[in-house]
């Protein structure tokens, strides 16, 4: 309707500059006519990419996931690069999702959001053939942005020795659905009371599944425990709110009778006064989208980018009323 | 190299009944030899549909918006659907999003997750020419599932006034970035008090933005007028916890002092206790997953799906200590 070849209408809408002007703006004004929209999919297909980044992500509905997502889509939007969601929140979603591979040939990308990737999924991943980037966990094997467990656990137990507590359980939290939470916030506690000289007592250490419902149960446990703990670190806020909905049920007080921290900084930590170690999650978010926008582009990118994590104290901590 | 033309191994791939068994076996030996995979995009371009749903939905890292998502693509996914995560944050993500349509030619339907959409704004949705259905909200122009947030505010405030509270406050919560909140939450207050001869006290009703950190500020405002109320009524949890925390700061007790319900029944709701209302999250994203699915296949559907929502009482709300 132009006047023009089909080749000639393609360079003209896509800004070629090997087209004279004025036959450029015949064709737009035809496009513009018939309202033509060039297929995103089509023309993407033509460039040999998708336009398309995937995330994979266990628990959509909790605050760490959630803010992930947010982050690392914002930097995704601003590049005019959509977001395929993939969700793999338990087992079986999981295994099916390695297994289907449904990001097939649709991903330029693929971001794997706070999960470990086992090696048997790794291979899987190979399959894809695409950049693998890790936002908010440990993984070796791919570029990733995360934060230390072993330093986050490290600032939680150190502040409760500082305040003097020498009986300190540990509250360690296991997704069931994936893999254990990182054991180095295990680790920390271990190293933080030999460092104190404390002696480990096992009975103060209880592993449950991760949530606020199995933190109330874990704490229930310490509870029954001969020697009460003055002092209790979980592995995150959430199942750190369920050991001190626990701690009040049973009449005592927090921290006057028991101290609680625990790990994230989740916004609810602020209103409930709860003590604990933040973790930046937007940024993690927010750089891991940047590195892989970096590493699509060729450019030169720290593989390796871990984030700092801080103490902040509010009501749930104190020195033990009676130092033994 | 199966000794066959293009037509017939593209038959054979897609497992045409015109092409012989023989043939189509040469054809499946050479492309797994190659792993040849079926591009999914141009197969999908091919048969005129992308596969694909968009998602557009505002604070992804909270709670009831993460929920949605998660139920929304758990439907999509069994239907082997790709899901598509458009985020709009704030007002000018908002605009930008409807300015420049991201999904266009990219999705089969949209869901609308959680906010009312203005006239304005469906009229660019118009432009996308897809089934748009919302979920979570209050939209009359789109199919949609959602709670009633009038049933939902008169069970919270009738509780308040069956335990005997006669000054009741209300906080409501505007989202800054998008609408305020369902305005029958307010209205369901203003009719419980006239049902119960209580007359409105405009002190007692503060309006703030949506967010614990507000709920506690309300919540200092709600302290200083000179007649407390007995009891506080919150449009959602969050922002109920953050009146908790203001309540508690203040040296009194709730519920002793004071009373406090809000909507929702937000996971922490249950550790920290609150009484409140439930609204089946989850339930409303698959329910509007369903129908997308429904109205994309042409299935007769309902097209207003509303879910009851229902008191949950824990221990924040109490009879008030005396009656005035």
């Amino acid at each position: 309707m132009a006047g023009v070849g089909l080749g000639t209408a393609s360079r003209a809408l896509n800004g070629s500059p090997s087209v004279a002007p004025a036959t450029r703006a015949r064709v737009l004004a035809v496009a513009e006519k018939y309202h033509y929209v060039i297929s995103p999919d089509a023309s993407r297909l033509a460039r040999g990419t998708t336009g398309r980044i995937g995330l994979v992500v266990p628990h959509m509905s909790r605050w760490f996931f959630g803010t992930m997502v947010e982050a690392l889509e914002s930097v995704f939007r601003r590049a005019h690069i959509d977001v395929l969601l993939y969700h793999v929140g338990d087992r079986r979603d999981r295994q099916e999702f390695f297994q289907r591979l449904p990001a097939r040939r649709k991903v330029d990308a693929l971001v794997v959001v706070g999960f470990p990737v086992e090696e048997a999924e790794r291979q899987r991943l190979e399959l894809l053939d695409v950049q693998v980037v890790a936002a908010g966990g440990q993984h070796a094997v791919y570029p990733h942005v995360s934060i230390d467990d072993y330093q986050a656990g490290a600032q939680a137990v150190g502040h409760l020795v500082s305040l003097g507590h020498r009986t300190i359980a540990m509250i360690e939290a296991v997704d069931p659905d994936q893999s254990p939470s990182p054991p180095a916030r295990s680790a920390a506690y271990y190293s933080a009371l030999e460092h104190a000289a404390i002696p480990v007592d096992p009975q103060l250490v209880v592993r449950v599944d991760w949530g606020g419902e199995q933190g109330a149960e874990a704490m229930g446990r310490l509870l029954s425990v001969k020697k009460r703990p003055t002092s209790v670190y979980a592995h995150s806020d959430e199942v750190a709110l369920g050991a001190i909905r626990t701690i009040r049920r049973a009449g005592l007080r927090v921290p006057e009778d028991i101290s609680v921290v625990g790990i994230d900084d989740h916004p609810l930590a602020g209103l409930t006064d709860l003590t604990t170690v933040r973790q930046p999650v937007w940024d993690q978010g927010r750089r891991a989208a940047e590195l892989v926008l970096a590493l699509l582009e060729g450019k030169p990118a720290d593989s390796s980018i871990v984030l700092p994590t801080w103490l902040v104290v509010r009501s749930t901590t104190a020195p033990p009323a009676t130092v033994d």
